[in-house]
């Protein structure tokens, strides 16, 4: 029997007498490593680790942390590293290797993208206001500010992103990148694809002659070890990515803690996306193509999948969707991520039908039990706005069509949409651009990203991307999970007056010696100061 | 009778038969106005007032909102208004005149500078990634990221600054700078002053023809009308400068709402100052001239007086507290803002007087009832461990000395602190340099601004101030509720993808029309993208 084990201080334990396997989602059996539970003492021992790697993280220089995340992607994209994690996800997650061999390369993409960030140094946002001693009635201190690392950082990983919302995903990346240690909290759907991750963090520690404890791994199922974690007084942030109750059962727990601490909760949405009248005059073939793409990439499993789809009602519109299910019907099967993601899926499928007056378009016909094709239905915006079911996200290869009598019809109904990661349009040159853009206004006050003539998925990892939502989007629609400026959640500004230069941290100091862009009495500038 | 009143929608009203009168502190007297409590029928129509003003003043320019905060501080300055709100204000809160006339040239200080700040649109962190059609295996997009207004903000005005953190004060300003109409729970210790600084805007509002909702003033003594307000579906944000019972209710509500939104209270702290023997080798007049001063300034009602101040204990620390005692025996005399926080300060005292082995260095003796000198008490670092009741702070003018036998004991006194708005260390040239490290690196890690050789009161007003600080400082420790970074709390970031340029907000076009510093593709700059 294989025991697989959580990563605390540098070492690998399994003290636990509760185990759990993941499953492989393809045959429904359970594969050979037992987890055991991590409880009370892991997280201890763990929170401990990452308060002591701490003391030495906090000082570190910005290149100490890009070294560290560069290490990570080479070691993990070593061509055997790389090979066992794409065998091992696969096994746990059904994503074909493809797939997953783009997604390492995305993780790996991150990491290089949080190490240059962090090897810059810009991110922390230096600004100087110069003294004057000579001001009346009082004089102007030396005031310098800048954002610096807040502690252990909590990450609960994804069930849907291995890889790039793993145990060295865009969280983790970004945490350590701002100096944090981190904490990671395994996906029992990916439990063995979390340990070889967590593995090759261990290696590279131990290269650098890292603190043991600024990378901890721990697996478990049950929502306990998650309380543990969020409730530890040592704990200063989460980042999680996950399902609406759980993310805010998390922050829940978090805002109720003596000393709360932010959640950076990234819980998915549904992902409006409009179809007005000019766009299929135009291209009502290039439209279903791309949105059935859309709809079923990674088996409709991605937090900004299109689940609900606007259209107006007339000749076109009504052809439109009919070519929308016809790709649909012939799209190829998939495999849902793991069982109980699957029970859920069936179950939302299931009250969308039991909503009286909604059509069925597609049926999501498979070969095989744990296989699916997607699903597509139909209601129109009357019967939508009066059903609490068709509001709720389905997780997986579906999304709704919702008929609107003309656009004013849609925009009233768009603004029944609470918070969403985004909103999508496609338009025609014969759309009245008055309409066009009373659409993108009414999208862009509830989302955080407005795709225009094109499709939600495949976010981009750069420094413009918003990953990111009003509530239930996420629980703090201020900052991104994807992207540059993720590293923002995990640092919190220090103001320092009249501090010798000596003292303070080289990137406020008077001479720039790393040549930053920092504000200056209000401008920027890579002078000194 | 005189009625105070209520501005919703432009309109002044005054419907509940449940009324308050301000009183003045130094006569313990009501002030003639009868102020009538805000219910939900005000919180409902304020926040629809509100609502409605966003459809407009979501798509104003910065230069807007700009000129929309210069004319509120020209009106407040114009001189017969300027001596009518300092009037009002000494009455009620008896400041005296000469501060009033600082805070007030303060406030209008603030203005400008989120005026400023606003014209010139930098804030708003435009970032853009430029397409790359070609990109193998897909397309990249073309990316622009921004910040945007939020919709209503609820601001709590506080009551130890009547005009900088009051009706028009410092959170006011940013979320009106940033583009969001704003409600104003007046503070009923200054009703008075709120009512005629919300006269002031309303004809400012009216001048200007600006959306009547874009600014409120509820009045009331209650939490009833707070929780109305902090509850209402149409809140998207709170600031809030007060106590920490009253800030972590909020926080509460805020975080159980089912929507929850962000809440930014300042809540105050003890401010620790660490006095190292080379500083009293130096110079023990000087540096217990100015912590008196600090203590004693604004009759030590400032969320940033230093109340907490740790010694070593060597023949120059001890003349040095003797000094100190000496000085805030003979400092003058004051009035505290209102009869509860008197109430409220006196039994701190109380609590502190009654820990075993305390002792009272000075005893706040004064001539009157209602007026107070400071008091300093004395304890070691063993007994201020163990008594809970001294790590409360007292807000007025007192101070707790603790002596410590060594700078080990010192620093193990100091990570006992809870989270703090500042720390401020007082060194010489014969304090060993890994000393003075030390407690920098202590201080640095619980704090939002580290003060050197200085004092913590007189916050600048700048672009590099941080106050803010760990919890229960601050409810959000990545925020300042000073300075200009302030404004960032109340917007949140959209990316547009693709979305052609007519249709971008100004700051985002291809050919940089406001000429602001962008970055794109990860650099910044002034040119066109």
């Amino acid at each position: 029997m294989l025991t697989g084990k959580h990563l605390i201080q540098g070492h690998w334990t399994a003290t636990s007498d509760q185990t759990f396997q993941s499953v492989n989602p393809k045959t429904g059996e359970a594969l050979p490593t037992r987890f055991t539970e991590a409880g009370a003492e892991e997280a201890e021992s763990a929170l401990r680790a990452a308060l002591s790697a701490f003391t030495q993280t906090r000082t570190f220089a910005g290149t100490d942390h890009a070294d560290f995340l560069e290490a990570i992607a080479a070691e993990i994209e070593a061509q055997e590293t790389a090979a066992a994690l794409i065998g091992i996800a696969e096994q746990e997650t059904a994503l074909p290797p493809a797939r997953l061999q783009g997604e390492l390369a995305r993780t790996t993409g991150q990491l290089r993208l949080f190490a240059r960030i962090a090897r810059e140094g810009s991110w922390q946002e230096a600004v100087i206001d110069t003294p004057d001693p000579a001001r009346q009635p009082l004089p102007k201190p030396d005031l310098r500010r800048i954002l610096r690392p807040i502690g252990p950082v909590i990450v609960f990983d994804a069930s849907n992103f291995p890889f790039a919302f793993g145990a060295c995903g865009g969280d983790t990346a970004s945490a350590l990148a701002a100096g944090n240690p981190v904490i990671v909290k395994a996906h029992p759907g990916h439990a063995g694809t979390d340990e070889m991750m967590a593995q090759a963090v261990l290696r590279v520690v131990n290269r650098l002659g890292l603190p043991a404890g600024i990378f901890s791994l721990l697996q478990g199922t049950g929502t306990e070890i998650g309380k543990l974690l969020v409730t530890h007084p040592a704990a200063e942030a989460v980042g999680f990515t996950g399902s609406q109750s759980a993310g805010r059962a998390l922050f829940n727990l978090a805002s109720a803690r003596p000393r709360p601490i932010p959640v950076f909760a990234e819980m998915g949405s549904v992902n409006p996306l409009v179809v007005l009248p000019g766009a299929v005059q135009e291209r009502a073939e290039t439209i279903a193509d791309g949105l059935a793409g859309s709809i079923t990439m990674g088996v409709g499993q991605f937090c900004t999948k299109p689940g609900l789809i606007f259209y107006i009602d007339d000749q076109g519109g009504r052809r439109f969707t009919e070519l929308l299910a016809e790709r649909l019907e012939v799209s190829n099967e998939g495999t849902l991520l793991y069982p109980a993601l699957r029970t859920r899926f069936d179950e939302t499928i299931k009250s969308w039908q039991g909503v009286d007056g909604i059509q069925t378009r597609t049926t999501g016909a498979s070969s095989g039990a744990a296989n699916c094709r997607p699903w597509l239905l139909e209601t129109d915006s009357a019967l939508w706005r009066g059903a609490d079911e068709l509001h709720e996200e389905a997780f997986g290869p579906a999304a709704l069509l919702v008929r609107c009598t003309d656009t004013e019809d849609l925009l009233s109904a768009l603004d029944l949409l609470p918070g969403q990661l985004t909103g999508s349009i496609h338009t025609g040159a014969s759309d009245e651009p008055s309409n066009v853009r009373s659409v993108v206004g009414h999208l862009e006050a509830r989302v955080g990203r407005v795709v225009f003539n094109g499709y939600p998925t495949g976010v981009e990892v750069g420094f413009a991307m918003q990953h990111g939502g009003p509530y239930p989007a996420t629980t703090a629609s201020g900052t991104t999970s994807v992207g540059a400026f993720a590293i923002r959640r995990f640092a919190r500004p220090i103001a320092y007056q009249n501090l010798p230069d000596a003292l303070l941290p080289p990137e406020l100091q008077q001479a720039n010696p790393l040549g930053l862009l920092r504000m200056v009495n209000g401008e920027w500038t890579q002078a000194a100061a």
